[in-house]
């Protein structure tokens, strides 16, 4: 990770102040509220993309900062949302919002980061990157309800997956990198090439992710491992699983009402013990492969190579 | 009514044909939802502030029908925030989206509007109204939480309540009106008068609104009488009522939990046959005039005498 945030190690302290500053709301309540969401570090990928897709050309830290600032606030928002959702208590060690202040409290605030977020954007005054932002945030809903509309459908194809992941998770990741290549006045060939490159990463991180809710333990995860599984959401791991064994398969069994819990445990185990999870990894593989090609027609310097390690890192089963 | 629409009552339509194109989304059951919300016809008041805003310099409807729909949306979007979190069954004689698709799916739905009206308002390539846009939702927001926070408080003094009121209602006909007037390229004197005037109109709408949850009865209202004050919410007339009878008030016995329901009944009874009622009125005509009077620095013709009625319009009781 530490060679990956090389390129931009003096710099990330700054999107740091500047989320801070998103806490100093016009009422206490609210800046101690948004204190307490902003507190939770991420490892902030998004952002850090952002900065080193910017690197290849005019770097100006006087837009690139809000809007690295603004991908994370944008994700945190999300995450806020999520976890009011999901009825999650707890986020990275930390009680959610919802979880202290209820739901209806997590919901405003999760509306005032996206809100906020919006007005860091508009600050690059770049009509192009604000336009990217607003899109960003109906694909990312679009495809979360898409997962909400899919779950308990056993028909579903890995197309559909990728597709709907591809809205969630790849397309902050993407807009992450195209708009820090944008804001740095890339030419459009360097745009289009991160751009892919922050799609694809998306892509391979999610799966990942999927991965991990099979085969990490309960501990490591902060979750009941089999979570997506058990509200009806499937992931790769389960389409896969469901294809190569379309007769008496325990997720079928479950998803249609019949014995949830022994289902759910049959389905993990078998999950786990089969090839499907090596499979996944190499698919994963495939699309950080797909991010590190997008980048060929870049010159081969420090930040390119942090994206590349990036590329890499993602696919660790390290989160 | 009809009045006031009629400098605009070509450009309304269009409006609504804005309106309609965001229901075509990019999955079936996303459209059918978003369909659902916005076939719930409002009065369009906000929309019809922006258009009638732009009517004092260069009319340009390629900037104002994406506005004004982008402000309705906005509206729409926290509509359907609140029903979530209120657990509101229906609005308008329908079926709330989170009384139908529940709340996950409503907060997600409500995300999406959010990000769609910013897109819509960044069609306009106008980075001062995308940047009032962006903090008016913040606006509203922070107005919303403070309503939350300070619910129960029994020491809340009136000027707490314009201020909250003045986030959570005033900021978006504000909105509305100044977005109008910086798109029609309006000198700043005419760009701070229609702001003014959208403010206070604001502010006399809420406080309107807030006597009629005392005043009319539950088949009007669709929703119980005193709605409010059974959440703890403290509106004009009941802060009023609190500080005339600061001994013995039944609004602080219920606050404190002691026999709720026939607390909550002497207070709206007490509150209807005391003079609070019309000094609520007062209150709000007085804001209303306010309004008015800040339309005094433009031209009198069609379109300024539609916001002079529309001031009038929204303090008679009828919504």
């Amino acid at each position: 990770m530490q060679a990956i945030f090389e390129p931009i190690a003096t710099e990330i302290p700054l999107v740091e102040e500047r989320l801070n500053a998103v806490a100093e709301a016009d009422f206490p309540q609210l800046a101690h509220l948004l204190g307490h969401v902003l507190q939770r570090e991420g490892k902030r990928i998004r952002p850090a993309l952002t900065l080193l897709a910017g690197k290849f050309h005019h770097y100006n830290l006087e837009l690139l900062i809000p809007m690295a600032a603004a991908i994370e606030l944008l994700h945190t928002a999300t995450l806020v949302h999520d976890d009011t959702i999901d009825n999650s208590t707890t986020r990275r060690g930390l009680p959610t919002l919802s979880s202290i202040w209820g739901s209806e409290v997590a919901v405003l605030a999760g509306d005032y980061l996206f809100a906020r977020s919006a007005d860091l954007v508009a600050t690059t005054g770049n009509l192009r990157v604000i336009t990217l932002f607003a899109q960003t945030l109906m694909t990312i809903c679009s495809g979360q309800l898409e997962e909400n509309f899919s779950a308990c459908d056993p028909q579903q194809s890995h197309q559909q997956y990728y597709q709907r992941s591809g809205k969630k998770t790849a397309s902050l990741f993407s807009a992450a990198a195209e708009s820090g290549a944008v804001l740095s006045q890339a030419p459009e060939e360097a745009v289009q090439a991160l751009k892919s490159y922050g799609y694809n990463l998306g892509l391979a991180f999610q799966i990942v992710d999927d991965i991990l809710d099979f085969t990490a333990d309960e501990g490591e995860l902060g979750k009941p491992v089999g979570g997506d599984l058990l509200q009806g959401v499937l992931t790769l791991p389960a389409i896969l699983f469901m294809q190569q064994h379309p007769e008496d398969n325990p997720i079928k069994e479950m998803l249609a009402g019949r014995d949830e819990e022994a289902n759910l445990k049959r389905a993990i185990e078998s999950i786990r013990n089969s090839a499907i999870i090596g499979e996944s990894y190499g698919i994963a593989q495939d699309f950080s492969a797909q991010a590190c090609h997008a980048l060929q027609v870049l010159p081969d310097n420090p930040p390119r190579r942090a994206l590349l390690q990036l590329a890499d890192y993602v696919i660790q089963c390290q989160r």
